[in-house]
């Protein structure tokens, strides 16, 4: 059984849609309308564990997943959804080792994730002009410890970007036709670019952007993820979904 | 630039229904209906580069990602799709160090994702009771030198398994709710398990089994993948699509 | 131009989402929160025409359609959805001298749409069990003036229906295999049946019913509707969607 | 029991994938992978009953509904899907009495359908520029018994239609925001114009011409189809479907 020490994180659960992540602290108190949660008894806990809280009620102690990181990170801009990082992930082919850039940093969610499967050797260098937006995911990502593996640049990738030979490049900012010509220079021969964009017509000037830019083997998808309610006798898709988060776009480059 | 080396993997690419995994080899021939790609030459060409094939035709030398390797998998089974693969790794936190079980090998496609995902300190440990998938499996891993990432076991899952401690477990076999209880007693308190299913009876029967052996936060979902055309002025989503390859079981164990 | 009568009913539009089907009346006002409408003035307008609020905004005298309709009926049970109607509609071959079988009134919605395609020779007869909602359907759809084509039947269709020899059959109440062998008993020979379920559970009960009851042709199917916003340059899926109403089954009866 | 007169259709039906609408005829042959059908000998039979095949086959003799109607007509041109004419049909209010206009008679698929929905006192205009598709649609629909209620004109829409006040329009060509100023003028105030296009560029350009053109209370939608293989213990939805078909745009028009 794994021990929750001083300053690891612990997804607090109670049901379903009340979930919170919190960081084991000897002095913290975290209060919930179900009473107040003791987090400093928390500590030398295990995982799995429950603890109860000043009403009585039980919270779980379960161990965070990536997923549930993403939530701590700042919700200003857009939200990394698990079903598009998931499949990104697999088709840039990221695993220890890669070195990454990811241009639009935004809340610092997907580098993270990102940070997080490239380790120790592979590095993820991140761009953002908004400096505001980049410093708050710098917090963060430091907070999650994977900061030694990622590189911020508060600059405006549609002017270039120096980090050469790369071997995956994500772009997600609102005018990805800009900066695919630079992606092009950074990014090593046969290697892949995935491109995020909520409007159809971002994927247009993206997809001809490519074809311009010595880019081959498109694909353009968007997923939709539905929930299915399950009990026994009374199984059935749940009533709403998300329908649309965005679209993707692959494509590799080529010497031509 | 990166050079290919013999016994590297390529992608060799002609358009985007057509192209090849090959492996770069001093003596071999690829026979297409477009003529023959000598393979022996792509040595020490780059990623990215075009080979010729004796009917002058061209074909591009792709830097291979996990999708790609999929394809080598035998398909005697099931085939794993990255949609679906690439939400169980996000769900289940997979990165660098973590030790993972996976009950039901299959060809050993998503053995491998895995197993990429997880070294060099991690590990993932697969069962399956055919032997004969094992094998095939096997073999194919050890193609893709992830072989020492990975400890394969010939038994039936549905008896028990050996590991303890892991830190996530997926279940991929037709029936998930028999594998439960010793899933239960393998992982470690607060950790993610993901049992994929085709049939929503498999569904139904596994959510029950996880309610009665001490889960919570269970999730079942299906991901749908819907791919675009995308041509200035002719933009419509593709006419087909998959729709259905399987639903998704999250949940986590408690100590109660 | 069609003029308004007394006694018409108008489709008073603000906005996408705040319009309001009300009945042209010499006597009434309508209150808005962008002020009251003076129903009384739209008598002599014409359809298309608009009219002023107290308080100055415009609001639109728009001709109600058969989905306008179906928002009058008291929501008391579930909601009938145009897409699902729609299909029904079509693959039941609704239309003018139709005689259709409906069970499960509800609100009457579905009952007043089939209602206004079989007149003025065609029929509907529509079973509840429940009185208050057949009751309250009787009332929505005299108003509408369909009643004619209507015949209500306060009877549990477990136990049999009287009406023979009908060209249609439209099931929607929780059991559906319990009535199927009486739908058989009614239905004309080699006619159809559409069968309106929200669980899964629901629809492998009635399929094997329908199987074993000599039905053939089956097809269960759902159907899935995505708005889309469209604006230029902007254009993509409106972000959530309803995601599920219920499964729809078609069979048509045979003699063995 | 309903007894199949000579020249009545039939749908001869031998399992889900093989079936054909055929004509009762006295001296007509039909013949399939498993034997000859006399077809002359189901005129006097009931629908419902079975027939053999010279080689001891059954088929059953099944009532065509609709949707078994769209499949006789000629697919030169795009299918019209029972997902979208149901939806459309219900949108636009269609029923007895109503006056159509239908811009794009392609095959007269969709045209049938609105014919027998507004019959007898109601009447579809029909619109198309293609001679050819005309007269091939103009003869099956004379062969289905509707004809009377539809006037064909072989016109180019986009520079103007003559009838006046009509319900309700349909628009499925290929640049439908040429002809939306004259729909407008055609429409009855207040009333609904429903446009069918594939791409998302059709839909955009259709959108601003509406806009223009004194429409409101726009709507666009897709519209998306899955089977469910539906079995005890081993429901699932079907593996693929057709995820595109087109996109449709609902307006209304008013007087500014």
């Amino acid at each position: 059984m794994e021990k929750i020490k001083e300053g690891d994180y612990v997804l607090l659960y109670f049901d379903n849609r009340r979930k919170w992540l919190v960081k084991a602290n000897k002095e913290k108190e975290f209060h919930t309308h179900k009473g107040m949660v003791p987090i400093r008894d928390i500590i030398d806990k295990s995982y799995g564990e429950r603890i109860q809280s000043a009403l009585g009620y039980d919270f779980w102690l379960l161990k965070p997943n990536s997923c549930d990181f993403l939530s701590i990170f700042r919700r200003m801009t857009q939200i990394i959804y698990p079903k598009d990082a998931g499949l990104i992930i697999v088709k840039l082919g990221m695993c220890p080792g890669k070195k990454v850039t990811e241009v639009g940093t935004d809340s610092g969610g997907r580098t993270t994730l990102m940070a997080n499967l490239v380790k120790p050797d592979g590095h993820i260098y991140t761009y953002d002009m908004n400096e505001m937006f980049l410093n708050s995911a710098k917090k963060d990502i430091r907070k999650l410890k994977v900061d030694n593996y990622v590189t911020f640049k508060n600059l405006d990738a549609r002017e270039g970007f120096d980090k050469k030979d790369v071997d995956a490049i994500v772009i997600d900012v609102a005018d990805p036709w800009r900066v695919v010509p630079h992606a092009y220079e950074s990014l090593k021969g046969g290697c892949s670019i995935a491109s995020f964009s909520p409007t159809i017509n971002q994927v247009e000037k993206t997809v001809t952007a490519l074809k311009e830019n010595d880019f081959i083997d498109m694909e353009s998808i968007e997923i939709l993820l539905r929930g299915i309610h399950v009990e026994e006798g009374k199984t059935r898709p749940l009533s709403r979904m998300i329908s649309h988060t965005g679209y993707i776009t692959f494509a590799r480059k080529i010497f031509v």
